[in-house]
């Protein structure tokens, strides 16, 4: 859980102007507001609907950690044992892709593949911070597709090539909205290729909980507010074909459409 | 070679505001600059004494890559063989510190390893250019320290820790300047703990060269202003106990010098 109320945090493109706000309760329009998302955002008297607008990536990470068999179940099916420390590669910051966004197929060929999980997005600041106050510096989470050209990470014996693999441009779409004032614990994750089920797992089966994550990693380095920890996926991963549409899925957080080009 | 005159850009705290601006050429003192280093910075009237001010990390470098197994007489110490395309990891952008800052020993404990480097700073966006195109994309190169919490790297036997062990807070000193208008490959990078030159070696031995890795890279990702592409080190890496110092040089470029406590 998060501090203060429920909230979906969205952020757009609105006649040329970037600017956020809030999902009203119907989920079809959005309340503007001004100041800072992650300091003294406030609410202003206009709302648009969400259909004339344009999302963005809901923040813009400085940087983008993204967990590895953070999951029981992947872990068991895979034969890993449970690791003794959050295992994390850091993914490009401009790997970053808009909800609606294409993900683009990387100049080099291979096997593309999804991996639904979800997002916890920093909001405050936080360095060596205790688990118990770990939540404080948490705005909230979202949705979020760690792809991977998964031929490539193994393609050299001397040295798994994570950073590439998962670092091309188009390959980290996230959002549509930061979910607040939500537990994670209690929800799941599913990922949808073109219309069908492939993944739908408890974030509940995580190793390191969100509040571990948000602490141990910041005792390594200083989580800075919009920085994104990609929490690692769990069973039914697979490779996606041009022309795929992919979502992932967290009641009570929200749905990430992309396409696959 | 990068386009331009030879000069050496720093960035630095005047009477508490952050300025940019470009050695004289008596090395002391520095013509201030307005604008945007990388995008039609003017010389004003002003000069200051660089003994007056305190010294940034020349950019703020969107992300970091750092190469691996990127030098021949590294590699074949190593028994590596020579790598079939450039091998890297992307280090946080939060490790960067400036010159003469102090690297600190991270919360967790281990052997921390010094690697001197050249490092290449990126001047224009750059996606997908050619290896003949690719230099007009570098703004131009700085002395880097690639850091590295040893011990930890294949502490898991699934999974090596790269980001993590290079990823700590103050793990990537670069500086003092951005060097334009020199052709790296006729230099040396030398590295010198508490006084002892414990690295000296010539820049031509890259497996990839720097307009290669430019181009290279830029088929995966964009590459943004300030970012940097740490070229990988080679023979004479070693740790460093703490009250120690630690100095990369490399001639025409500059001296980058931190302690490490």
């Amino acid at each position: 859980m998060t501090a203060g109320p429920v909230a979906h945090w969205v952020r757009f493109l609105d006649q040329g102007e970037i600017r956020f706000g809030t999902l009203e309760r119907d989920q079809q329009r959005v309340r503007v507001c001004e100041g800072d998302m992650f300091a003294g955002a406030l609410p202003t008297e206009r709302t648009v609907a969400l259909a004339d607008v344009q999302l963005l990536a809901p923040v813009e990470p400085g940087k983008i950690i993204a967990l590895w068999n953070n999951f029981h179940a992947l872990g068991a099916r895979l034969g890993l044992p449970d690791p003794a420390e959050p295992l994390y590669l850091v993914k490009a910051s401009t790997s970053t892709l808009a909800p609606g966004g294409v993900i683009r197929k990387p100049r080099c060929d291979g096997k593309v593949v999804f991996e639904g999980e979800l997002a916890i997005v920093i909001g405050k600041r936080a360095s060596g911070v205790s688990e118990s106050r770990a939540l404080d510096h948490v705005l909230g989470y979202t949705c979020a597709n760690d792809v991977t050209l998964a031929d490539i990470l193994h393609r050299d014996p001397t040295f798994p090539q994570w950073a590439r693999a998962k670092g091309f441009d188009t390959f980290c779409p996230f959002g549509p909205a930061v979910a607040t004032g939500i537990d994670p614990a209690t929800l799941a994750v599913k990922t949808i290729l073109n219309g069908e089920l492939r993944q739908d797992y408890p974030i509940s089966d995580m190793r390191f909980s969100a509040a571990q994550l948000v602490s141990l990693i910041s005792q390594d380095m200083t989580l800075e507010p919009g920085d994104l920890i990609l929490c690692g996926t769990s069973v039914g991963v697979g490779s996606m074909k041009p022309g795929s549409t992919i979502e992932v899925e967290i009641a009570g957080v929200g749905r990430l459409r992309n396409r696959f080009e």
